[in-house]
């Protein structure tokens, strides 16, 4: 009965009428991650609330032989959450209660659809939040975070996913609620955790997670670092790191990124700069105070043409803002010397129909991500 | 051939005459680790001191059908580095080379049998060092470390032994050299290290460590506080935690330890305290100052009776060396409460033989080791 309304109604019994997707216009919005390049429509989304749900959903597909793919958000950039030979989308997206704060243990337990950015803001009055900081916090899921041991900006200090996840519910293959690590730092047996984190679904659908809280530091402290030449930003990300400081971030944006960002976000980074170094330090006023004069230092060694330091919040958020919504600025630009007349990839297109002409609606990208570009239809 | 003069001399032509230990006398040495509780002789102990040699010792052993096991220095205290079933034990302690130091890529790649405190040595004058820090670090292995994914006082900020491999070259039982990870921070596909550190050579026989080395800190702090009551320092320990700071080390050490230390090893902590806790703090020395400072004040919040600051590297030093040496002090004692008429253990001891009264000589240990207790042989 596969994939026969017989199915659908399995489907809706387990999950009901209104947690199933099943038109093909539905279905289309779930048939590829922000990595458009790849795509496959499942023949169903189901929208699970509760681990026995998940549970139940994939004890059906399992005996009659459909797949079964996970999906959080669908920020991905690398193509992950589609379904390439239809099958069922589990979307966590439903799944998203913090089940539970454990402030004397420093943790937290989630269900896979809950927002990245939504922790921190649950738990930052207690004085605490969750570290790994993907560009896409504001959207992407925990769960998500977990499945793909996401990075961001911040990781370059706290580590990456798999650093904060303490525990995890997984619903296998076989049709199996598993419960691995937990709480302690530590237990017997072989630790699963590297393998199931970053694992993508393909071990199991994660169900509950719980992650580490970290302590919010005294202090931050933001600064930009503009350079005439990429290789003297480079070097001098180089030569902080080998004093001894390891920032909290520290990002190089190259020229290109820089007009994208200027332009598309407004961030205000020194125009006509061949990189630009964005450096965050945090812990006690003391630490980042010494070690930011160290950084300036370093910077005026490896002629920085100009130094800002963020004043207050507000400058902070908006040097910030311009790293964390590059991609999508870039999409607002032709960057000359990439392409000189943006083409729209459509089969048979001229490379100057009206969507190819440079015209701030065409999305073209200079990054390797390239998640736009193989979406524009040729209109001619 | 399996055991037989045969094998013995496949062994021989492998590692050479001088890198097989066949003797009775010789294999006792090798019938137990620091947990002496459970004890198994191998039939045979070989030394290589190549990965090739290993590979050929597991092939061989495979096609014979013939256990091995591998041992680093023999200081685990549970009891893993002993051959249960006889067999071939392969020690690491001649694999003991540096074989690669990158400082710029902060790491190091070394053979298993190189000791822990070795590899600091070898890198600190050039700034850096290897964190795990077990007690026994002046003379267990990276090896060993790495298979029993060993702890140390200093994991509280920096992390266990896993937290610091990078990447392994290992023999695994199919007769098979495998490489897994490597120097950059991530790669595609599974993480397997979570499961290999700390698989204690069930997964294969590791005969390269690249482990992650760290700046030495600036500045380093010690203070020593002592309680009259042991819920005190708990309270004190949670409360620094709790203040947001996550001292390099935070350890408790009770009253019959604090008494141990002092007769064992001399190091002069207060006496008659309830319990004493150990903290030392490393970073820059304006940011260890101020939290050396929050410190103090949570400390005298919690009733504390007395509160030292290492004034120099050589009070420092002994103040960790009755921590690390802790476990070899209480064996000079008896600790009352705990065994009034301590008891060798020796089959039909009549529990008061001569070893068997306490005279600083019989050892036995409050610790939930009891790693020496059963060695003691009843002489009647």
């Amino acid at each position: 009965m596969a994939l026969s309304p017989a199915f659908l109604a399995e489907l809706e019994r387990i999950v009901g009428a209104r947690g199933v997707v099943s038109t093909p216009e539905g279905r289309l919005a779930y048939e590829c991650d922000m990595h458009t390049f790849y795509k496959g429509a499942p023949d169903f989304v189901v929208l699970p609330e509760t681990t026995p749900q998940v549970l139940e959903l994939v004890r059906l597909c399992r005996r009659e032989h459909v797949a079964v793919v996970p999906r959080g958000s669908g920020t991905g950039l690398i193509g992950g959450a589609m379904a390439p030979v239809g099958g069922v989308m589990v979307s966590m997206t439903r799944m998203n209660r913090l089940l539970e704060l454990d402030f004397p243990n420093r943790c937290a337990t989630v269900q896979p659809g809950l927002i990245n950015l939504w922790l921190s803001e649950a738990t930052r009055e207690h004085g605490y939040y969750f570290a790994p900081d993907p560009s896409s916090q504001m959207v992407s899921s925990i769960g998500g975070n977990a499945s793909t041991n996401a990075g961001g900006p911040h990781c370059l200090k706290y580590g990456i996913t798999v650093n904060h996840v303490l525990g995890l519910e997984l619903v296998t293959g076989a049709g199996e609620v598993l419960q691995v690590g937990g709480k302690p730092q530590d237990a017997p047996g072989y630790d699963l955790m590297g393998a199931l984190v970053g694992g993508e679904g393909t071990l199991g659908l994660l169900t509950a997670i719980t992650v580490r809280l970290l302590h919010v530091p005294a202090g931050v402290k933001t600064l930009l670092a503009s350079f005439s030449a990429i290789d003297d930003a480079s070097e001098t990300a180089s030569a902080i790191v080998g004093a001894g400081i390891i920032p909290a971030a520290l990002e190089m944006i190259d020229e290109t990124f820089v007009r994208a960002i200027n332009e598309g976000v407004g961030a205000g980074y020194p125009k006509g700069a061949g990189a630009v170094l964005l450096v965050e330090l945090d812990g006690p006023e003391a630490e980042i105070d010494a070690q930011a004069g160290r950084i300036v230092q370093i910077c005026h060694d490896h002629a920085a043409l100009e130094i800002r330091v963020a004043k207050d919040e507000a400058e902070r958020a908006l040097l910030w803002k311009g790293r964390k919504e590059a991609a999508g600025a870039v999409g607002r630009m032709s960057p000359p010397g990439f392409s000189r007349t943006p083409w729209c990839r459509a089969p048979g297109c001229p490379k100057s129909c009206a969507r190819c002409r440079p015209s701030g609606r065409v999305i073209v990208s200079s990054s390797p991500m390239s998640f736009t570009r193989a979406t524009a239809t040729c209109i001619r």
